[in-house]
């Protein structure tokens, strides 16, 4: 029994201490992971990003709650939804964009028999989704929340254009290390051909593909194919993001050099 | 089995890690929930408020340790205490104020059975606190731990002024987000009328309590009762404490508009 | 069951989470201890030293994973080292020095029938140190790893030069405090007499040796025997790092006043 968590809590309060300690109260025998608590303050793309990575390596049942809020007690409502056996609670702001294929089943948070009583109108992690993922990890029926949802938010989708000989792209997710992670699949990188590849981003220097940090020198850039799956534009031994002066957003051109 | 921790630790050193250990050597199926370890160095007040903010979600026989301990290895006696079906166990520095309460019982640690052999001076989370709490949590009775003291340190209580038309009070927490909690508990602002309630921190403009940060724009200050119970004065997308420039502290008055 | 990590992944991303997902996936039944995920980026010395402070507290059969990994991909081995009732997993690059005595048993991985199918180039953590810790926490022999090898890495001794009437030594970490820990045993200061002793870090001003912060006035430095059994420089109420402008390096000399 398994319960992850992803906020934007940060750790220098008590707050993912009281959500936990609601979790425990209901199923004192599940397992709390923490993926992130450091999502920067109401940045719901970064955490998309990061419960895309994350969810899959887990086993079936689990429950991953995330809460990155910005609406908070105000129109949008909470959502728990199923697909692939894992459950995910949290707010209908698009934090679950990855997971909304046509096989996930939603519904809206509505019974308030699950929630804490009188539920705080700035902290429903603590008081509607924390409880709601306690009973949903020790077996209640996903209906049991509430009606079926037809239409959750969704983030908008990333922009892949393929050219004729290049795709244009974008940088979607900058990590702890600096890697500047691109939207791009490695896998359709053979749609341009065998390679070798180039990547552009921006008006900067082109950066050559490549298998892992040590095919290139110290403080040299490069391109490799991420742990994600993803393309991303790295710094040996540095931070791309700051050697390059790229970020989230800079766009990026892949073509066979 | 629960056992929390709160301390001043960070986490880029092994300190953390080895009060765990030392826990699970004696308690192997206990589970050990991070409150916070990034209290600022040194700050009772800090952690003293988290505390009193997060233990309560937690499940009865819940062992809280808590660790801001600048006097460590000097006169300052280690306690454990008990109140409503929970233990605390750490410094006697005022750390455990709010649960201070008449129905504390508070003992002395003073059984060196109970701690790591040889304990290091300056280090007693490690070699005096963990082991003790990991006990507790097994069902040793408090007792155990030493003598029963009647006069356990106390923080200063927070000053909520009463005026005639208005409460004169103080921020008391900055956290994660920029949000500033006053001391005034907002079941207390029935004592000035209906409201509507205006929120005046220092020499800056007033400002409005709402219900939901989506009742203000982007960028504006609003006032709000906070997920702790208390007002607490916020911006809507972003940081109080920076946008407003105030801090823990910061004199506020609270009036009928 | 247990099984610690120590990274330099930081906290921001789902790497920790997806990590902590597969073993979990594996051993559903095992306790994860974080030591710490904020080692600086590449830092092996300084996991070296948390993991090394921290691992001899956990309980026998505790599986540790150290993941500071700049060699990933290239040809630097995987490891999987059993001592003193204890296991370590992770890279072939000194981040185990101080467990490699002649009491170690040291194995390879490369066994991928332990491995998560089709491993990134880039994240060894995941696809080869997560799975060969669950299987070894749940029982798997070491030798299963693959073959055993007799010269893992180790990364250089520290310095301590005994003269005539002193040590000569260095900082070897600065932890979240701002103390500084130098590399000599406390045990060593009888080699020079019974003291008392002053610590010289660099051309700053001598330091007495004391036994516990109080025994100075506040924001005045002093040394003593920290928790790890290494002497400390550290200030009161202060970061000695910060106070006297000393890091990682500084040389210090050690002698009876």
């Amino acid at each position: 029994m398994i319960v992850t968590l992803t906020t934007d809590f940060g750790l220098a309060d008590g707050y993912v201490g009281a959500v936990k300690g609601v979790i425990l109260s209901i199923a004192p025998r599940v397992s709390i992971v923490d993926i992130t608590h450091d999502v920067p303050p109401q940045d719901i793309h970064h955490a998309a990003f990061v419960m895309a990575q994350a969810a899959s390596f887990f086993p079936p049942d689990t429950v991953h709650v995330a809460v990155v809020d910005p609406g908070v007690g105000g129109s949008r409502q909470g959502i728990a939804l199923a697909r692939k056996r894992q459950f995910f609670v949290g707010p209908d702001n698009g934090i679950f964009s990855s997971f909304l294929d046509g096989k996930a089943v939603v519904h809206q948070l509505s019974n308030p028999d699950l929630w804490l009583p009188n539920p705080a109108a700035t902290f429903h992690g603590r008081d509607l989704f924390a409880p709601v993922a306690a009973h949903l990890v020790t077996g209640m029926p996903l209906a049991e929340c509430g009606p079926a949802i037809m239409e959750p938010m969704r983030l908008i989708e990333w922009d892949v254009h393929r050219q004729q000989a290049s795709f244009e792209t974008s940088v979607v997710h900058v990590d702890h290390f600096g890697n500047c992670i691109i939207a791009l699949p490695a896998r359709r990188l053979i749609e341009l051909g065998e390679g070798p590849f180039l990547i552009f981003p921006q008006d900067r220097q082109p950066i050559g593909l490549h298998r892992t940090y040590g095919d290139v020198a110290p403080g040299e850039a490069l391109a490799l194919v991420g742990s994600t799956g993803l393309i991303e534009i790295a710094v040996r031994d540095g931070s791309a993001a700051k050697v390059l002066d790229i970020g989230r957003g800079t766009q990026v051109r892949i073509l066979v050099s």
